[in-house]
């Protein structure tokens, strides 16, 4: 049994606190957080919750710890050092920095001979390793990511700060037409507003000006201005019953031209449909949290991303079975 | 550079040389044939041309070598002794063999300190890999491959074995209502006959029995029977006008449940859709044959498929382009 421990606890540690449950070779050895532990419902009643302050009294019990924080503040600071103690697996997101944070990692892994491999999830993650499959396969062509229709949760944020707003849940959607000419193979150039658009339903304070909260949104530099973006003001138990799921997906596509004169087409398509966000990357987190106790078993350390790591490392499944009933 | 050179020239090699075109560290050596070299003809005018007799002697010339022969009598023999000289690559598809095969050029690329890489394409291959992600990630689901629309050479060929038939083409059609169910998460128990029909269409001899030439398609075994077939009698001339291509494609979709109760849906779709079979499966092949020449430098040997080769392997990217840019 691969030992698996979390370190924090929200959605997504939930999330993993679920997965591990659905693996047979995987069991929970608890859960590290920075709140009081006796204040922490887990979903199983038996979970053990310790502080995280003591982590490291239980180094030789755990075989992998997934880091369930955020990409702005915690894991930048929690992935390197946890690395120095444990195998250990994020979901690191900030794109623009994952330079700096591989480096930071790698050093303190390497140095404790360990693996921890980041930005795990579905992007960063699965669709990053379909970008980087299907261009390695068809070098001569274009690839297009579109998100949603799905919760963004850093533009629902954005929304619940503005005056007057008492809860916000914001979809970012895909514009079908745009969608439509990628899939057709006419490698359009697309601008930001037609490839996705957004959708807000607001809850507003009575009395709240409603044109000048919906005027906010719609100029909001960064997350709307570029955006054709729709307000829908709702009651708060309209917000409740109908936008309580934090759903999401999106795509992946690539097409790209062969032959002698580029005279084939050919698209590449990957796409998810989540009815749980933090669910499906917690079930990501924790195969590749196989996949880390594995490496490290065989004397592998360092730092490793999505594309460092072998498929066959993530399954639960022999690589006789893999080659007998999956090839 | 990496030097690649063609063990058989079909239709696959073809697109070999093709691809291998498409990427800026790849370069053709050469092809070798069965055939007279000299009546063989190259996409491009000044590919070397060899006979398949003589390829011992080009031994140190040689990264790797794309055998691209059939599955059904060439590979079995082909690449295990091949794999006793050079780095290979072959598109095995015959998948009740892999096992079998796999052995045969284990032990003979283990005992050459060579690296093969068998059964790669996109079934298996690309859809395989797709199949164990997904499976890996979501153990709690179902996963169905469709495939089409596309030509299958198989059941072509097996029209033209009957009597009055001069040329026929078989498109394998997957059925919108089943790829609707699956996607739609309900896991659906679907026979042959639910999840693709066949549409023929038949050039016959002039007076031909065409009632008993559709009745000998409809019920073939294997073939066509436990299928929905359709069959259009054709003029030789709409034949080579409207079916000279061989596209294909297909599906493979996975759907899961995630949560405590297993409350929250997913799916996991990923879809080719090709102009051209086997240029699309030479792009894969191609960009395999990179991995295996990496693999072999670090001192890595004996059979792989594509469940054991890290994505990174397949790109002419470097690993810090990779995660600066495609992570």
């Amino acid at each position: 049994m691969i030992k698996i421990a979390i370190a924090g606890y929200g959605n997504l540690g939930r999330g993993v606190e679920c997965a591990i449950k659905q693996n047979a070779d995987t069991e929970l050895y608890g859960v590290f957080t920075r709140r009081n532990p006796e204040s922490v419902k887990t979903v199983a009643e038996n979970t053990a919750v310790y502080s995280i302050d003591e982590i490291e009294k239980h180094k030789d019990n755990i075989d992998v710890l997934i880091i369930c924080g955020g990409s702005a503040t915690d894991l930048p600071i929690q992935t390197p050092k946890l690395a120095a103690s444990f195998n250990v697996i994020d979901s690191f997101d900030t794109h623009a920095k994952v330079p700096e944070h591989f480096e930071k990692v790698n050093t303190a892994a390497k140095a404790a001979g360990k693996v921890a491999i980041i930005s795990v999830g579905w992007d960063p993650g699965m669709f990053s390793l379909n970008r980087m499959y299907a261009d390695a396969i068809l070098p001569d062509g274009q690839d297009y990511t579109f998100w949603g229709k799905g919760v963004s949760q850093g533009h629902s944020d954005a929304i619940r700060r503005i005056d007057g707003v008492l809860d916000a849940r914001q979809y970012t959607v895909p514009v079908e037409s745009a969608l439509a000419a990628v899939r057709e193979g006419s490698n359009p150039e697309l601008t930001t507003r037609q490839k996705h658009t957004r959708e807000c339903f607001v809850v507003a304070e009575e009395g709240a000006d409603l044109a000048r909260i919906e005027n906010e949104i719609k100029t909001m530099p960064n997350y709307f201005a570029d955006y054709d973006t729709t307000v829908h003001f709702i009651s708060e138990e309209e917000l409740k019953r109908n936008h309580n799921g934090i759903p999401h997906g999106g795509f992946v596509i690539r097409c790209g031209k062969t032959g002698a004169d580029g005279e084939n087409k050919h698209v590449i398509e990957y796409s998810l449909k989540l009815d749980s966000n933090p669910e499906f990357t917690a079930s990501v987190l924790v195969a590749y949290a196989r996949a880390a106790c594995r490496l490290n078993s065989e004397g592998v350390s360092g730092c490793k991303t999505v594309f460092d790591i072998a498929p066959a490392y993530l399954s639960a499944k022999s690589a006789e079975e893999l080659r007998a009933h999956m090839l």
